[in-house]
């Protein structure tokens, strides 16, 4: 069969890949599947969010046609608003463009920045749907081993600079390692992206939950962020939204005329719906927001208080929805994710979907490695999951 | 600012680039805007379809989470049970994949076949995105201009035809041109396809408003059409969800791997409202369908009937939801289109927007040439439509 060779070489999707590792199981009623791969809110939005989707379907004709490519006015309108707000800084209306997910954001940005053969810095453990873009786009991508403490390096970044990059990276807070990038490490790396004239991609997914009271970082404050700084973001995990797909670029507005391009013919639009249901969100759900906030600190709390507890595990990472773990077994990690389906009925997903494996250059933490989407399970859940580990292990 | 040249290099959005034409111009109450630019149904879905989308809002939790990567599983059945029936072949589930609305399906299956520096068969005039993205890929483009007859040559294709050559394109019923290709074109593209390993790309969008009945091709017939043939659906037009973003791919189960990459790494899943109110649409409008399909066939009948009296212009093509007509100025169509907003508050695209210029080496057609999306016309907007060509004219 006739098949692009890069995409051919590019990693299968891991979600789909551990929901065969659970199709082919099955767990006993007394001991059910705790599922910790993927980021993904188990319920659906709340009630009133839902009532006025439905409301929103039945009486507004527009949520049912084609809409602008960057995405609704007033949604656009309330993000640029809410982040000069939170970020200290300037965004405007033209700053932001509405996308079909987060996902869908990065794929544009990276397409208006690299063709192939260009390439992009990308730290490891990586986001492995960052990875599999830049490698079906035949984009290089330069790996960067972020250190013991998770956190990349800036001077390591800044030697992997060649002629052809085109930008860094960053995802903050972490996924797949859960830390929080301290202000300073984030300036540094606007520093050096701006000096050598690459764009600085920060993929905020996770900002909603970052521990952090007050902005993250300052680089919106900078009257010239926009020559340097593109940021990505997320409507799913604030509002539950994940089925209806809806994310945002905030960057120069010469940028979205590019990104317009890639977007209309790739999408046309967004979909109408989870516009409208983002925007109701922002408009109406900020206390209820604080709220699953501080229920997901709680569960972050657990985490770090059950791996006390449990001294063969290491917890290296600890924040927003995830745990990145050093499991205890001689096995590599995608083998122990496995052992972990049959023997816990616990599902994580392994280091080595994150990060590159020793035959690729790694250092062997991916080996060594689970990534673990607490924010999923809740308080019971949670006492669950290390009753079921401290059984493994003792 | 930093920005890979391919896609700074590509085409500007046709349709957002006709909104800002009118969006500059005032129209008299007496005299609103017709608009015939975008292939959009200007109504909601019927309203039981709406309730049952609110229904499913506020009742079917999963329809508010992440789904699988190809797309809902009772849908792709539906679509397999369907086909079967219609083309008279053998397409099972796993050989269809939904995705966020048609133009992502040309995407994803393009992305399947080639790489930059390869090269694909586009015929003339083209839908804009199947160019935009291959330019903005990197991806070589192989014009090749239609006939009179608005059919393009299938031996003209294979003197196309080079070592790099990946795919060759179709749309049937044809946008922008509006022609439907007889079966025994669409086999001899089939079999120039298969005769030289590449793959044919056909685009079905329109299938719902042909004009023939039965099944308009039989390439579904061939027991091993999976090794050449990949369709493209859109659920936008039969069931009125443009702003849902619903397509679908049929292709073989080998592609579909490398497809569920694509979609995963760009998109997550399609959104899942949209894909149940397909499902919805598909097992209870049969009936309905069928009327919006004989309803657009009387319109086609008089724009037929309307050109008959202009014999200034000619109607080059004509059906599903396009006209696509020779205009009798001394102008370029781009120059024409935009007259005719200002003098007959009647907006269309020009030709060349779905074709090469004569600097780009074409024939002279796309400077003489609009595209008039009818079908977003009742018989009253008809009727005005050919007054005010009248007017002007006269």
């Amino acid at each position: 069969m006739l098949v692009n060779p890069d995409l051919a070489a590019t990693l299968s999707p891991p979600v789909m890949e551990a929901r065969r590792w659970i199709a082919e199981t099955t767990f006993p009623p007394e001991r059910p599947l705790l599922n910790l791969s993927q980021a993904a809110p188990v319920d659906p939005p709340p009630a009133p969010l839902r009532a006025a989707m439905a409301d929103i379907i039945q009486n507004d004709s527009s949520a049912h046609l084609y809409g602008p490519v960057l995405g609704l006015q007033p949604l656009r309108e309330r993000v640029a608003q809410t982040w000069s707000d939170a970020y200290g800084g300037t965004v405007s209306p033209a700053n932001v463009a509405i996308t079909s997910g987060c996902n869908q954001a990065f794929t544009a940005v990276v397409s208006t920045l690299a063709q192939a053969g260009d390439n992009v810095i990308l730290p490891s453990p990586w986001y492995f749907n960052h990875k599999m873009w830049l490698d079906m786009a035949g984009i290089g991508c330069r790996v960067l081993e972020s250190g013991a403490d998770l956190l990349p390096d800036p001077q390591a970044a800044a030697s992997l600079i060649t002629p052809r990059t085109r930008a860094i990276v960053l995802v903050s807070p972490n996924n797949p390692a859960g830390v929080e990038y301290p202000a300073e490490l984030m300036q540094a790396y606007f520093d050096l992206a701006r000096s050598h004239g690459l764009a600085l991609i920060v993929d905020e997914t996770y900002r909603d939950f970052d521990s952090r009271t007050g902005a993250p970082h300052n680089l919106f404050q900078d009257p010239d962020w926009d020559d340097t700084l593109i940021q990505l973001y997320s409507f799913s995990k604030a509002y539950r939204l994940t089925g209806h797909r809806v994310g945002a670029i905030v960057a120069a507005t010469d940028r979205m005329a590019q990104v317009e391009k890639w977007l209309d013919t790739v999408t046309i639009c967004p979909n109408q719906l989870g516009q409208r249901a983002a925007l109701w969100g922002m408009e109406n759900l900020g206390e209820w927001l604080a709220g699953e906030r501080t229920e997901i600190l709680a569960r972050r709390a657990a985490m770090e208080t059950g791996f006390k507890k449990l001294p063969d595990w290491g917890l290296l990472g600890c924040g927003a929805y995830f745990a990145y773990v050093a499991h205890p077994f001689d096995k590599r990690s995608d083998a122990v994710a496995k052992s972990l389906v049959q023997d816990a009925a616990v599902l994580m997903l392994p280091g080595t979907m994150f990060g590159p494996t020793r035959d690729m250059g790694g250092s062997g933490r991916a080996e060594n490695t689970l990534r673990i989407a607490f924010a999923n399970a809740d308080a019971a859940g949670i006492a669950t999951l290390f009753e079921r580990l401290s059984a493994l292990t003792h």
